[in-house]
């Protein structure tokens, strides 16, 4: 069967809060707030379609199909998600949501504190990958789901899956983490750590107050940061080389002279059209903190200890962010407690980004774990 | 014998270029050049024991000892120089010098433009490595040496050793490189492109036109972003694991956590202490700009054909900046020119900064090579 894109989506908002205020890991409650989500295919009548897709730092709920006829940009997993794909939605009902936090529609720091009347910017609440799951699962009662049949993601998105099979087992059949870790390393903290002081020392960032003028160039300088991290010094060498981006000799200047100087000059100045900087600081922050092994003072096989459906692993050999060695010390926990666990550390060139490039190895290894799943629900 | 120190060290400057200017790779000619130098130990009667020490980015002159009675600080590559020490200055005598475009006593973006009165600023001109090297030269002139005995550095000042060995064959028996690379990788021009871009987003770089306040946050995210570069995910985890800093619990805040944002932080405070920003932007720009083989349309070992005297190539496992296979690609074009190479590669968990770190190994293996070099120099 041919895939297909999923034609035109609109995003949904869910709304809860007002008496029903989430609970925080800093201690705090957030109170009145959104979830921006999208939804693919249709719930069957028995209600165990439906698969969760949970975005990376900078994606949102847009995870496949367009926005409207002209759009020729198809959201972020758009390989991965409609008829006849990995998650084929002619049998599967896909839910994506943006994460709190987040700046594509669901409550962050530049959503309005009704509190004061204002944006929350610095006032909002610190959270963890923690406070963005149990958010999810108030979207999961709203739409009456009692289980999900699976519960993907990459990244940061593989991060809140782990922190779903811990908090909330008895919610999901099976879960697919995907280039992640149980806790960032200390490089990854500290790579975030200068982003952050790139976008904190933009004169526009104005101590996270700005309007008119947003702290752009921090914002850019930070992803740009970001981006090299996404790579890896093979596919670099491959996609640029020391190739120049115009001139046959230097410019003996401080412009962009080199294919890779422009590449990411490219990719932070898309970034600072559609990403607020203050969202980036928060995002970032809720990654440094996360660290599943925390509660049980390094022990992962505990801190795995609830996880009780068959869980799927993905690793790439060259992400150096989140490297094969972390996805592999969650493999041996599992296993350590009897989980039915599957794992697999692709061949790549990619880095960390091979997430999302390396359609064809993901589609088949995901294709495979989901029916599977699927089929031997329906045989229970 | 015991390894000493040395001790009290004055800096010294020579002049030229009044009638003599420093013809540059960018066209252009820079005059009244100044060149801040430190010597240690004592040239003899035949000039035959001169070695000449190249430093790092970051580096200066000041390789060795200290500025007065009160300092407790020695210069950068201080284990390696001195009395009994790899580079013993009871039988050598050291050289070593400032760049230009550096700030530490040379010409650079921050010195008067005699012609405008006023600073350089980004008025001065685009740097390569082979500028620096061909000012060295003169210094070499001045200080009526004919020959070096060998010339040694790390990291940038590895180029410097290349550079030399390419451009002034028969100026040397011999040569030292380390942690070091014949052209910069697209990975490390990335780091150093958004690096400037720090600097150069920072309100007070003001188009480099900085004088009562300099553009230290941006200069200290630039230096905090290499520094990462410098040290390995390894070295890393070992140093400062996922440590808090002083709480005992997270701060639910952006100010320093973990341990190893306040070691970032803290190399940046203190490298804008003692490092310009203009010269930031030029140095990372002259080693972006390294590229031997560039002039032979990338055949390394044509590249290397004028070299004629023995060289040293050190490298370090976990080197993921200057990489072991960078070195090695040099010791193989070497090898094809039949110069006579010895290499090693270090296993190390230090990364880039093993250069400096690893004085045990580095101490064995270079004091091995400068005296066999020096003793096979006088028997003949």
């Amino acid at each position: 069967m041919k895939k297909e894109n999923i034609g035109i989506i609109k995003p949904q908002i869910f709304k809860f809060g007002n008496n029903d205020a989430l609970q925080l890991d800093c201690g705090k409650k957030l109170e009145n707030v959104e979830i921006c989500y999208e939804t693919y295919g249709k719930l069957n009548d028995k209600a165990d379609n439906a698969i969760l897709i949970l975005h990376p730092l900078s994606g949102d709920a847009h995870a496949a199909g367009i926005r409207n006829a002209e759009d020729e940009k198809f959201g972020w997993w758009n390989e991965m998600i409609g008829p006849n794909k990995a998650f084929d939605t002619n049998k599967y009902f896909m839910v994506s949501s943006n994460v709190i936090g987040g700046c594509s529609g669901s409550t962050g720091p530049r959503s309005i504190n009704l509190e004061t009347g204002k944006l929350y910017n610095t006032d909002f609440p610190v959270l963890t990958i923690g406070d963005m799951v149990r958010a999810q699962h108030k979207l999961m009662q709203h739409l009456k789901i009692e289980k999900w049949l699976s519960i993907a993601g990459g990244s940061m998105g593989g991060m809140q899956v782990l922190e779903w099979a811990v908090s909330y087992p008895e919610c999901m059949e099976s879960s697919i983490a995907i280039a992640t870790t149980s806790r960032l390393s200390p490089q990854g903290i500290a790579f975030d750590w200068v982003g952050r002081q790139a976008i904190m020392n933009d004169e526009n960032w104005n101590s996270g107050e700005y309007y008119k003028n947003s702290p752009e160039g921090g914002l850019s300088v930070a992803r740009m940061l970001a981006h090299i991290t996404y790579l890896s010094e093979e596919s670099m060498s491959e996609k640029f080389g020391r190739n120049l981006q115009k001139t046959e000799d230097y410019s003996f200047g401080f412009d962009k002279d080199f294919a890779v100087e422009s590449y990411l000059q490219y990719q932070g100045n898309r970034f600072v059209e559609r990403f607020d900087a203050n969202s980036y600081l928060y995002i970032t922050r809720a990654i440094d903190y996360f660290d599943l092994s925390r509660r049980t003072k390094g022990d992962l096989a505990k801190a795995f200890e609830p996880v009780n459906s068959p869980m799927m692993l993905i690793s790439f050999t060259s992400d150096w962010l989140f490297p094969p060695s972390h996805s592999q010390e969650i493999v041996k926990a599992l296993i350590k407690n009897e989980v039915d666990v599957t794992y697999c550390n692709v061949e790549s060139s990619y880095g960390h980004d091979a997430f999302l490039l390396e359609v064809d190895v993901l589609d088949k290894l995901v294709r495979g774990f989901v029916d599977n799943q699927y089929k031997s629900n329906s045989n229970e």
